[in-house]
């Protein structure tokens, strides 16, 4: 049996596993979990995901959540191209990135806290687009300094794209989210701009999913 | 040179490098930095950490931060005993496990969180602690409704400590610090205890540091 995704299209964690997928030529077929309608708390969904998050990863009877463990799961799936480097520095240094947005950046700013701020605090949604705006400046200003330190050769490990530059540029479509410019992280935004050049990862944007779409002509 | 670790004794990603050195039994030198008066923002720390987060870890002039990735790393430093599974599908399963606290309820916890919270929405302590208990709870009730899935024996994967246990304790930690009581998260209570019994955790524990025993000698 193919492989299946529990995605939505505007999760940031299913953009990542989406790319890992298609630089891999895994095919996959996407289930959509409306995550902003509360779909992921469903019963059926439940049974999929014991934590109610997407994206889940289907393959073979087995089932695997969290995008970073997918996308290493993926590796041993299939080996080329490797996203994840065999050097044990190297790797170090791609899950490092990959772990400033996964760990400290991008989970402030899920749907389920703005959701939690506007119940607790009666945040609106000017302040709430302000608290996005602020983590993920924190995170883009750290991939900033980062590539200050070991510029990207065009992706952050060398000349093919993996891990690291997947997860870099889920930061920057958090900032197209929360109507960030780049200007200030001008290494950062080269290294998008070399990722969104490729099919891989332009097809698997938000805004290139069908749910994206079908929202956009309800409204 | 012997190993190094820029950490700090509140720090629950600080407490998981702690608990894997010593399940290694690698010996190494904790230099604190004081998360909480601010001293990983100093321009001397800059140097060592681009993120400005505890912990890093210094080796052989080689650093690496994000708690997963040094663990990781230390995999290859020293293989036994083995805290991340080699089987493809166990390791998937460790490092889901390991990211429910990493990726989803332990960044929502953080001091620079707790920080913000009291700058924008005017957050006092009983609030702040409110907004950690509800996000530490989430992440107990995920781990509960995983272990119910697949009991612990007595370990997340088996009979021996690794990753995942690691990571779990860490967020029964930040139980701690949010004065929750563990009666609703039976199975997570009985692997914490299976886990602090070890000297490796017991001895980690942000409570056992040199800089709490201080830190509550002042007050």
């Amino acid at each position: 049996m193919g492989i299946r995704i529990y995605g939505f299209w505007r999760s940031i964690a299913s953009f990542r596993v989406r790319v890992a997928l298609r630089l891999k030529g895994l095919p996959f077929e996407e289930i959509p979990v409306d995550i902003l309608s509360g779909e992921q708390f469903r019963p059926e969904y439940a049974a999929v995901s014991a934590e109610r998050v997407v994206p889940t990863f289907v393959h073979d009877g087995h089932t695997i959540f969290q995008s970073l463990a997918i996308i290493e799961y993926l590796e041993t799936l299939q080996s080329e191209p490797r996203l994840i480097p065999q050097d044990a520095k190297e790797r170090a240094y791609a899950k490092s990135l990959a772990l400033v947005t996964v760990a400290d950046a991008h989970p402030l700013v899920t749907p389920r806290v703005r959701n939690h701020l506007a119940a607790t605090f009666g945040a609106d949604a000017h302040a709430i687009e302000d608290w996005g705006r602020h983590w993920t400046t924190e995170g883009l200003a750290t991939y900033e300094r980062l590539l200050a330190q070991r510029p990207a050769a065009p992706f952050a490990l060398g000349p093919e794209p993996g891990l690291a530059d997947i997860c870099i540029a889920g930061q920057v479509v958090t900032a197209q989210y929360v109507k960030l410019e780049l200007r200030d992280f001008p290494a950062v935004a080269r290294l998008a701009e070399h990722c969104f050049r490729l099919p891989a990862f332009a097809s698997s944007h938000p805004f290139e999913q069908p749910g994206y779409k079908a929202a956009k002509a309800a409204h």
